[in-house]
């Protein structure tokens, strides 16, 4: 086991939406600032289907930047000089949490299909356990994007009072069977691969057009003509073979070649289906208002304009239905070329959007109690 | 060799785009109604990346019906009581057209990816010999959506007094950064598949995952939406495992498991490349509307509402360039929430659109000719 990573063991059972129990599993999570005295300023944020528990700084696994540097950290928008800013590795991946990669200790061998299916709800609930761990009654936030945005729901969903403010990211209620269809194919890619059959291989091609497929989808048809159009890979002429000739065909077999080094093929079997699962609608028979009709959290909705994975009209769906329950609720949409992945990036008006939100989700909070 | 398919062979040396020279080689096509006697009464119709010349009736190798049935034959939008229809199978295809899988003379094996890289100005000049041994000096009209509606823009362009009218339906005049990922996600599924180098085995799997991906292209989001949303494969409750839960899983592993059986894995690769290849704008040192100069045809410019692949963007951008060299040309754009998808359907205003212009076409020939 990597001494980077820092994990608590779960030692209560957690009935997972499958039917299976689970029990004395491990979450690997990071925290970033300082928790306060009132326990007061903590933010929970979960990661997206590809993220992990490192939000900033380097990664000590990738020796990469976090995925959420733009917005994590000392004076950023999620400021960590004045937050208590906490990350889970999600159930099922592969960053320390319980997951196919871990071993079976019924076993003594990894899980890999062998893992239990689990679901958004499975994976909210788990870290439900870290919180009461860390001592904190209430958040001041709950925060994320794409899969993240969805456990934000989820979160307010099953526990209408632990959370100051919610902010779901370019995210929806329920899976779209376009954004269904884009994951069974990332699926059905490794799946093919047939070294995803053989316990001593890795399924690395097979993996790799699983992520060249969906970073297509994250980014925008205007931002990929802007940043790639038609430029050549080598400043000459076409080399009339199947090698490279365009820089978009060398980015995108870089995205996946290098994606392989540091995700599991079977956690992104299994955190995709999660997402596939995930309809917060039909928990609550149709009526998504009734999710959040409970809710005690006040909401700050973000979309991007050229999100066409988790388009606006989507995000306005929730909004709609926070709306229908009298909740309070903001929406913004911010304009962007850079898609789905322009909560990833340095977009200002967006991190000032979700710096703003917190700040006065933060004053509120510290009035109400301070004074 | 199948006794269906009908060859023509080139004797003739045509100098590909790549440097190469090929000679007695064949190409594949069907026709369909009559040639009238003063032979005013051809449409030369060109397929899409993995059509081919069987547009209509019951294709006799794959046994499904042709892949434009709606729109073409007795009393369709393409009347083959009145009209005389040609399609042949592209350059690099896999119908009988000289292509990869075909046997390389030189070396009595087949080519594979010896084969050279074509472009779609080397279609569309195969075609033209064609045409000469038809006794074809002009066509009635040029017609095609997506890479048929390229080879539509390159056709008139190579011969600016080859046809009354030309017909380009969802399509571009050079391919974006976006197509040409999804192109080359293709590929890189194809050749991620080890039986791909296996001189006696074929990428099935690789093949059929390129085939999901291209299918999701096809289709728009509100379109799949709408057809399938979340709807379970079977009735009861999810199943929790990778199985086909949803009846979009299901649908998608079907067309890529059928894809299979008809299609060349090389090929794909080849007709891909020579779609990424198409630059109308870059032959003409970037000044697009100079590719229409001399153009003598009238041009109608087809796209739909929901097409994402080729959106009605990329066809405007046609249109300006056909006004700009006063060229004679009318656009339409077709609410549908087909997406792409929506050329090879029964979209009523399409065939209508399709079916006066040609007509009009038609009768002002009839008229200059005939009176």
């Amino acid at each position: 086991m990597n001494t980077d990573i820092k994990k608590f063991i779960i030692n209560q059972s957690l009935a997972l939406d499958c039917g299976k129990i689970i029990k004395g599993f491990p979450l690997a999570y990071e925290t970033y600032g300082t928790l306060n005295e009132k326990k007061s300023n903590a933010i929970l944020v979960f990661h997206a289907l590809t993220g992990d528990q490192f939000v900033t700084n380097i990664n000590p696994i990738t020796k990469r930047e976090g995925w959420w540097a733009f917005a994590v950290g000392p004076g950023k928008a999620i400021d960590t000089n004045k937050y208590f800013v906490i990350c889970a590795n999600v159930l099922g991946g592969c960053m320390g949490s319980f997951g196919p990669k871990e071993i079976n200790p019924e076993t003594d061998k990894i899980f890999r299909t062998t893992f239990p299916i689990i679901t958004i709800k499975d994976i909210v609930s788990s870290q439900k356990f870290l919180l009461d761990h860390l001592g904190i009654k209430k958040l001041l936030a709950v925060v994320g994007g794409s899969m993240g945005g969805m456990q934000v729901l989820q979160f307010v969903s099953l526990f209408p009072n632990m959370a100051h403010s919610a902010i779901p990211i370019a995210c929806s209620a329920s899976h779209s069977a376009q954004n269904i269809a884009l994951n069974e194919l990332g699926r059905q890619a490794i799946m093919a691969d047939p070294n995803w059959k053989n316990e001593s291989l890795t399924p690395d091609k097979g993996l790799a057009v699983a992520r060249m497929a969906a970073h297509i989808t994250y980014l925008s048809k205007a931002g990929l003509q802007e940043k790639f159009g038609r430029k050549l890979q080598d400043k000459g002429s076409l080399k009339f073979s199947f090698d490279a000739d365009f820089q978009i065909e060398s980015y995108l077999r870089y995205q996946g070649e290098n994606f392989v080094d540091r995700f599991d093929a079977n956690s992104y079997l299994y955190i995709t289906r999660a997402m596939d699962y995930f309809d917060l609608e039909k928990q609550f028979n149709g009526n998504l208002s009734l999710a959040f009709k409970n809710t005690k959290s006040k909401f700050c909705v973000i979309s991007f304009s050229s999100d066409w994975l988790y388009p606006t009209s989507e995000n306005k769906e929730i909004v709609i239905a926070l709306n229908a329950c009298g909740a309070n609720v903001g929406f913004v949409e911010i304009n962007s070329d850079k898609g789905h992945d322009s909560f990833l990036l340095n977009v200002p008006k967006f991190l000032k959007t979700l710096s703003d939100f917190i700040k006065s989700t933060y004053d509120e909070v510290n009035n109400e109690k301070g004074i």
